[in-house]
């Protein structure tokens, strides 16, 4: 039987890891943000500042890692106290690859040239409007332990996917009309691949988030594995 | 201090874990190559085999997660032993996105259309082989803890990359000269682009493997975060 003072403890630590992932998210989310206004500004700058912050990301994942395995080490919690640092670990690895979506973006922004003729340049925000609310809104569930929201993030991701069928469409039309765009419009499509992804990743979370929250399973990874 | 059965049991389920992962490695190792066969070959049935291929693995993450968990909740592995855990949970999620990633170029190879008039169709299974080898050799070098094979994993990335910028290169003049390609080509390019994350991935385990032998950092995560 656990001290109360151990209890405690846990707590604390527990919360201190739920504290550092919504800064990890929120991070990642200021990122998608900034690399679609460098993406339809052309604004280098903000590029830099997005692959800046990416390291920034990765570490926070890399402490988050050491908190875990001190808990783990230090507490050693049982049944659902470890399941939830297990879930920690998880949902700190994919925010990590969300942040890294993110710098690709930033990355491919800078290789766009004569953004002006591209059409999707106002779909693209759209669509990655869309999906910086999933992640906002599945690291609310997360924190909100919110199953219904993080069922909603998991609806949500169907919109962000039929943007991207409709933008890929569009670019490949686009191509063929302007030969000479065809670099640039690939790095485009690089953009709208990488949101569709992190559409994908927030659902991820979100079924990790209903999964803690209700012990059931919302959806089959199959159609999750899109890059 | 453990007790000697205490310490049997831990190795008993660390040497089942590192075998599941071994697993879960072969299998990813043979999607990508079945993927490439069905990309060259244009073979729905490949192709398909990749995507059901998927599942299992996904399923074999899920496995070695909850063993993860048991061994910690029952084993209560302390230091050393607990990092290994965390690592096999780690590499078993990079795992994971490898064989997306393979089912991904399976997917895609289902959509190009006239693949004969592809030059990079030669090109894309040998960067293929590249990435596929460097999954074989980081498996190796983790059932092996080898250090410095791990390294030299690491150190192939670059000619992956490179692969990558070629095809790049190629993919687009080929769309330029044939603006009726392009929707095929770029199917193609989002092949090449996910061998390419395949690389980053193989590399991403290395460090770890790297790092659990040495208890050194390799490589910065910097150039890690491509798609």
């Amino acid at each position: 039987m656990a001290s109360e003072h151990t209890v405690k403890a846990f707590d604390e630590d527990i919360t201190r890891l739920r504290g550092m992932i919504a800064e990890m998210g929120g991070l990642a989310e200021v990122s998608i943000n900034e690399a679609m206004e460098a993406l339809v500004r052309g604004n280098k700058e903000l590029a830099q500042s997005v692959v800046e912050r990416d390291r920034r990301i990765d570490s926070l994942e890399a402490e988050i890692d050491k908190l875990a395995v001190r808990i783990i080490a230090l507490r050693a919690p049982m049944a659902d106290d470890l399941r939830e640092v297990i879930a920690a670990l998880k949902i700190a690895g994919v925010i990590e690859r969300i942040g890294d979506y993110a710098k690709n973006i930033a990355k491919s922004a800078d290789k766009i040239k004569g953004r002006r003729q591209f059409e999707p340049l106002t779909l693209v925000p759209a669509m990655a409007e869309l999906a910086s609310e999933m992640v906002h809104d599945v690291l609310t569930a997360y924190a909100a332990r919110d199953a219904e929201l993080a069922r909603e993030v998991v609806e949500r991701d169907d919109k962000v996917d039929a943007f991207y069928e409709s933008i890929f469409r569009n670019l490949v039309s686009h191509m063929m009309e302007n030969p000479s765009t065809i670099s640039s419009a690939a790095q485009l499509l690089f953009v709208a691949r990488n949101i569709e992804r992190i559409g994908d990743h927030a659902t991820n979370v979100a079924e990790m988030v209903y999964y803690a929250a209700t012990g059931a399973y919302l959806t089959d990874k199959e159609d999750k594995g899109q890059q």
